[in-house]
């Protein structure tokens, strides 16, 4: 028997979102567009980018005064240092800062470069001194966006809020999920036997980021032309969040 | 206009793998049993597990005699000693030693746990001491089972040979590409303006670990059921190696 094939289709035609934008309804019309009609199990993965720009999470670097910590850091690394002080900002530890890299544990617990803050792809209009921080919880982005959906469609889809993150020992990037809902982001196979019956020796599989890995394929590049992707053939329905897939800081060996 | 989908589909009917198995046919008749006609573009990513069992890389614990250091390694883990030792004799160096777990260098310059050795899914008949090595050359493994398909059915797909990895700071494991060919690996975006004409701060895309994690959620939890993924959609044609995925040491913050 043929197993169902795993979708990821790119939606065209989503603008450019300015704070406030109705993203349910923008989503909702670019399935329209293409003619996808939304079912139970099916999950829509989002470009942070988008849901920080819909929140309204701009920062006027032109605001900010630099610490005397945050100096020291963007002299070493040659970098702006409002864009330090904002990343410290965002942050409750540095982890490393070398080779013009700062990696920090951010407040909601991921571990990344610059504390998720993203000069690139703004709106002409934001200015050069503008910069886009992540959503201030990005599950509850992706609870609010399912229940939007929700709402206007009558079809709760799965919601994956994706972001690209550096990995230590690998060369660049891959999406990961920022945020969810509607899915089971971490699948425990403790008690999956394996075929001969031995116990598996992976404790449990990352689901929430496969996904974003992969529809961070159908994306493309820069990752704004299609900020949005349908996924349809995924088995992982629950009601887990993103937060889920943060490993306990007294249980990583890289902190 | 509506961008192509990007579609993963399982094929199953591969049945279990023994040493010197014909990879590249029993691969063509699973493509033919779902009626997929293989064309230009597409990738096959193959579960590193049957890439090992073809190549027949079985190692019996019982020949193994552990050092002095695999004692007390094993000791402090709780593992089997001639597993720590066959751990060390894969790996270049060891990067943590802690909590049950050993993380090293491979030889081949992956940073993972147990060197990749696997002791789930073998065989039956494989008997309890029996462990899987990782291929001896990955990318070789992928090159050859490219041309032996090319050779078979007039069309040379890519190929990814995927392995799942745990991760630092996140929980559960994602695939990864442990060898690969006919494709472009990593997708350089330093020349890349977005699409307000800054350049983009990311410098590259890992292309081949995002087409495994993304083929790991159609291989199913078990990773060996389906053990082989045909993609469609892709747009990475090359001529690149997954090795080129691998952080050089030098540039390497958690080395």
């Amino acid at each position: 028997m043929s197993r169902s094939p795993l979708i990821f289709q790119a939606l065209p035609g989503i603008p450019e979102i300015e704070p406030g934008a109705d993203l349910p309804r923008l989503i909702i019309e670019a399935l329209a567009a293409v003619r996808i009609v939304l079912a139970e199990g099916d999950v829509l993965v989002v470009a942070q980018k988008i849901v920080s720009k819909c929140e309204g999470r701009y920062l006027d670097l032109r605001t900010i005064e630099p610490s005397a910590r945050a100096m020291e850091i963007a002299a070493e690394l040659d970098k702006d240092p409002r864009l330090v002080e904002a990343v410290l900002a965002e942050s409750s530890a540095v982890i490393r800062s070398a080779h013009g890299v700062l990696i920090t544990r951010h407040r909601l617990g991921l571990v990344m470069a610059n504390a998720g803050i993203d000069r690139s792809n703004l709106a002409s209009h934001a200015g050069e001194d503008t910069v886009l921080l992540l959503p201030s919880d990005p599950d509850e982005s992706a609870r609010r966006l399912r229940q939007g959906i929700l709402s206007r469609s009558g079809v709760a889809p799965g919601v994956v809020i994706s972001d690209s993150f550096g990995r230590p020992w690998r060369l660049g990037v891959v999406n990961i999920a920022l945020g969810a809902a509607g899915i089971t982001p971490l699948k425990d196979l403790r008690n999956v036997p394996d075929r001969v019956g031995r116990r598996m020796q992976s404790t449990s599989v990352a689901i929430a980021d496969a996904i974003a890995a992969g529809a961070g394929l159908a994306m493309g590049e820069t990752g704004e032309s299609t900020p949005v992707i349908h996924v349809r053939g995924l088995e992982y329905r629950g009601d887990g969040a993103a937060r889920e897939l943060i490993r306990p800081a007294d249980q990583d060996l890289f902190l």
